[in-house]
């Protein structure tokens, strides 16, 4: 049995962010690639949907100026023939900051004979948005019951 | 080919949100069920980590005081043999102020003999909490770059 197109895909982003190495990841993304960081965008501008190839490098190195990655654990994992979905928990680190952060990501990718075709991913982003403020948003109690 | 456990559990789940109807669902979870919706806890006390039969129900039970299902479409889906993931948007109404909240849901769940063992959702908490809030939240661009 061969490699599972997320395995390569994930090693090749991952040595994308952390050592600036794109090679490996260009030949793992489909020209027609549709991807998609759900998140606010005004804060963090490498969110949000990016169309094609060279958008979504583009975005990787966005993520890579910003971020570096110190861990991560796949925490659930479904594999199709094609496709692929995980639960996942990164501990980042902010560049600007030095500041370490810690976020729950769940990521659902198909491929195409390998690459990357498209790209959906789901971060808790009130836990993202504390973190990156280094410090708690006052909210109030909005449910009816105890 | 029966039908997979999670189009029964779905049914029931929106069936007890809706329409308070838990006769179905109880059958469709285990005794020993682990339980975890992330997000602001103190905002919001349905989300969280749950242990055990009673408790989730419990928990469903503080979600149908609180929302009702208005539809949600299944964006994503992979099923494996007892497990499930799926990435769906939902309309709800938030039973308390009656206003609309449009939400994207990540869930990964684990069946065993047909019931509920393990199920992992995760949202985007900072649209669910500007849209129950009823305003933005002011935010800093965070990025390094343009």
């Amino acid at each position: 049995m061969t490699e599972h197109s997320l395995w390569r895909f994930s090693r090749a982003l991952h040595s994308a962010i952390n050592d600036r190495q794109f090679e490996d990841l260009k030949t793992l993304i489909d020209d027609d690639v549709d991807w998609a960081i759900y998140g606010p965008i005004d804060m963090f501008p490498f969110l949000g949907a990016r169309q094609g190839k060279d958008a979504v490098l583009d975005v990787i190195r966005q993520i890579a100026d910003n971020f570096r990655v110190r861990r991560f654990d796949r925490e659930t994992i479904l594999l199709g023939v094609d496709s692929a979905s995980s639960m996942l928990r990164y501990s980042l680190t902010a560049l600007d900051s030095d500041k370490p952060i810690s976020l729950r990501v769940a990521q659902f990718a198909q491929f195409k004979a390998g690459r990357l075709l498209n790209m959906r991913v789901l971060v808790d982003t009130f836990d993202l948005v504390e973190q990156a403020l280094g410090r708690p948003i006052h909210l109030p109690k909005m449910s009816r019951v105890g």
